[in-house]
């Protein structure tokens, strides 16, 4: 089966899934997020004129602001045309179908879709069906992908390791549910890490883990043995009210990352978190705000990857 | 009476309604439409620099995030400001007028007012009420009135017939209801087309249709005889729950646009719908997917005369 | 106490509230605003590139679309990248922090926040948590300070009156529940007005309203006796249906502006609003629409003197 995100001669033409995705693109995207990041760490990331002229449309089928919002500030950084769509209160509810949706905004002349949803396979749905000079970048797609969230998170991963073929990575949290965790163990693996954990209770893993080459652990002080990296997963809430899961009080007594925990790790681990963080749920505040925490500046790479992916699918040099 | 859409010079001040725009304007706006669009028609719609500096306010009391979007990104091609407002949650609910409102965002710099509204009129209450250098587009009142819908449905004729006094033109569905209906009536009589057709059932014509000039049938087949154009209607859902509506089967097997019906037309009759469609109830999916089918290109062109309009009240060249 | 608002040079690093303020401050924000409006008054507020590149968050945990606009405006017309973000639909109600929201906007590399918020304080809290080069702008807190409408009313106050050592001002209405006639009262009594009036029933009166340094009157006739200025409150309705307010007709025979009660005044006062109005509640038509009335003014000086506070926390000269 041909890949979907990639045109004839190899090049990426969607951003879908890090699913499939040559390790050759996956660095590529890095090395470029890197032009847009100044020496100095905390210096701007300036605006530049690479997308001038373009319309980049934000199409929410299911409600992010955050997400939204890193997505219109990459796009505007590069002086694109921005237009946000919240689909639950426009045409779909009057009958019209995602696809008729589509046509018409690529009849406006789109140059790129973002297109967030809360069914698996939404994306790819709309990448099969716009014109060859248009571009989906999926922002979320049930529980399927989110391959932007796992490209910032690589590159935070590099930036502080430098390296991915001598590191020990563990996930932590509710894999079953979590399109990022897919997303990340595809990037992680395709980029070379030798040994990917999964820490979780039973309930909150697919059947097949093993199969993505994982190793499991149902154990949190076992499975944070001498890792390098630990990455948090967001509990749902709305999990926690059926039968997956205990009270918040006993997830966090199990699966909380604590300093007690951290202890098992690597003196140099870094802890990541996609966010929103649901504190002293699984992550304790002072391990959130502490010494290895590197969420905030995950945030950070996390614009300049998304301004690394628009720029690279227009086909414009940084 | 003087006609509110024209200053002292006979020129457009505001575009309010088709009716009484006299055939040099309407022309005037295809025309420099024509010059926003590329030779080669799948090519980009380029941004200008037209209106950069200019305040272009979207005034939405009505939701509809598809003609929202299409003046959003008319406004942004011409490198306007755009300010989009959706004023149910907004200051009328705090008990402010209208009019208190347009004296704000008056008084805060507009240049330019889009407007939406449920009532009938409300456009023209808006340009009556603003300052001399503000000027306003009724993006659809009530039953009233959506020129720009008109205009563009104009432009997609002339694109595909050249001309428009030698043409027979269909208007199909809830003429009674329809705004995009009074206003494409009023600018294809202006515009020299010679038999213009209403095809409805008596419940949804208004009593006094033929006052307009047109013809009217309730048979389609007999109705869609040797026509040039074929447009249709959107049927609103909220209708089919009336008395005035049978059931959405029943309204497909009489007004549906099928293959069968389309046949009775001219080989060469194209059609056109202002979206969003229903499919299945008054247009078949083969028909508006089909060869005929001119439907997404009215979208693009819909940008296209949007920008020509809001140039043409700035007073700006292209 | 340290004043948070001022950095160590004595130069403005966030503006939170009026209290505080040194004079020399207040009259460099009315200065710079006024190079922001052409001598002809009616002349185009120019967009100036003073902000290029810069990100302004526009951050409202309260919904209100118009001053959310008055924001937009000014921020747009510096050339600002724009993003709003309302944020009851949004991360906090997934359970994150307002402080984890502001640390993960800190990190996309925001430059300004704009802070509207039901809770008094809650600017400063953020002003408080933003990292050295971030500035903020409190949009109104609670019932504590909503400063930018306070030196917008500075403004015309010596557009029409020149100096402010001169001045009888009357604030008439719900001065206990507003944030508006606290910042008003602080402005000012530091810009110099010698006799700065409360006019207002007892019930809507804080306890300690005369420690701000404010005559306190309950019959409107005498307060407004050979006043220079009239500053009307807005009433806010859902207080009319409590404790506190008789019913809207009772509030408007004592406390409404009438022509009569206007004629206490001095011949040449002028007569503000901060709006939305509740016209023949706190004032009546035809003082609203006066010649005496310059609340539409206030409001074309409330973008520039937006744009003068955002210019000068960014360090730029106009």
């Amino acid at each position: 089966m041909n890949n979907p995100q990639l045109d004839k001669n190899g090049e990426l033409r969607h951003l879908l899934s890090t699913e499939g995705l040559p390790a050759r693109i996956l660095r590529d995207i890095l090395d470029r997020a890197a032009t847009f990041i100044s020496t100095a760490e905390d210096d701007e990331i300036r605006k530049v004129p690479l997308l001038h002229g373009k319309s980049v449309f934000n199409l929410f089928f299911e409600n992010s602001t955050r997400t939204r919002t890193t997505f219109e500030i990459a796009a505007k950084r590069l002086s694109a045309d921005v237009v946000n769509l919240n689909i639950g209160s426009s045409s779909t509810s009057k009958g019209e179908t995602l696809l008729d949706t589509v046509d018409n905004l690529c009849a406006m002349r789109a140059d790129m879709f973002v297109v967030r949803h809360s069914a698996s396979g939404a994306a790819h749905l709309v990448a099969r069906h716009v014109a060859p000079n248009v571009h989906v970048i999926n922002a979320g797609d049930g529980r399927h992908a989110h391959p932007t969230q796992a490209l910032l998170d690589m590159f935070t991963i590099r930036h502080y390791k430098k390296e991915f073929h001598n590191l020990r990575v563990a996930i932590v949290g509710d894999v079953a549910h979590s399109r990022v965790a897919r997303s990340q163990i595809h990037a992680l693996t395709t980029l070379g890490v030798p040994e990917v954990r999964v820490i979780a209770p039973k309930t909150l893993l697919p059947t097949d883990v093993e199969r993505l080459g994982v190793r499991v652990f149902h154990n949190m002080t076992q499975g944070l043995q001498e890792v390098d990296v630990v990455m948090m997963l967001r509990v749902q809430n709305e999990r926690m009210q059926g039968a997956l899961l205990p009270s918040a009080q006993e997830y966090f007594k199990y699966y909380g990352l604590t300093p007690e925990k951290l202890a098992q790790a690597k003196a140099d681990a870094i802890v990541m978190h996609p966010g929103p963080m649901n504190r002293g749920v699984e992550i304790d505040s002072s391990v959130a705000d502490g010494a290895q925490s590197v969420i905030l500046p995950q945030v950070m790479f996390g614009i300049a990857v998304r301004m690394a992916v628009m720029s690279l699918l227009a086909g414009v040099r940084p």
